[in-house]
């Protein structure tokens, strides 16, 4: 017998790719600064940053980690999924309107829990990795 | 001799516990929404999401990763810090208006690397998990 879950899953191959272009735009700044409440002087003020060694205002790592939402809810062959878990590492800042390219593959395929885990990647636009990580999403 | 880096790391003990209430309001949904244009039904469509089994649309999780920077940037010793990795594990589904106690503990203090770790808890107001997992910064 064939569950419905069970098709959804099928629409995942280990090894499939997934690739898309984010751009880190000044109303994605905003709109994250805004639902963070995050005013650190690395994220606002270009003079901090730039005393401490980078080259602008660092943008919030956690506008990738709302990237990958978007990933989640709108990139994938069925709209039927939730995130379970999510790791991040973060390799090279993120200036403001820096185009990453984000790489996401098929890692694992659990049939028995209906799950997914993606290995992905976000590249600056040299081929710096600006972060990486893992993240299992189940489908519902 | 003490850079200014040792004396900044030495405000982080193992152990040391902060707290914060962080509520999941429209505001900061709709500003989510914008910042990762993610329209999954199981975020937008509470019929589709009772359909799957929630009571009402379930928020973001990566809300939660936007309530993580909120803590590094503005609520610890210093503003000196920048996130290097982060992972969470969604246990509960969060909904709109749910408020969240948020716990972070120092669960280790690196001063050959000037990092510091953290383990970390979201619970609901039922004192059930919403999330849970570990953050590292850098001391800059």
């Amino acid at each position: 017998m064939h569950s419905r879950k069970t098709i959804m899953i099928d629409l995942f191959k280990e090894e499939d790719i997934f690739t898309h272009i984010f751009v880190v735009n000044e109303n994605i700044y905003n709109d994250f600064q805004k639902c963070s409440n995050d005013l650190n002087p690395l994220h606002t003020n270009k003079k901090f940053a730039i005393r401490k060694g980078f080259l602008d205002k660092v943008m919030y790592g956690n506008i990738l980690n709302a990237f990958l939402s978007y990933f989640v809810g709108e990139l994938l062959p069925t709209k039927e999924v939730i995130i379970h878990s999510q790791k991040i590492d973060f390799k090279k800042p993120v200036y403001l309107n820096d185009k990453l390219l984000f790489e996401a593959k098929v890692s694992g395929v659990y049939e028995s829990v209906n799950a997914i885990e993606f290995k992905y990647k976000f590249f600056k636009s040299d081929r710096q990795i600006a972060a990486k990580g893992l993240i299992q999403i189940g489908v519902i």
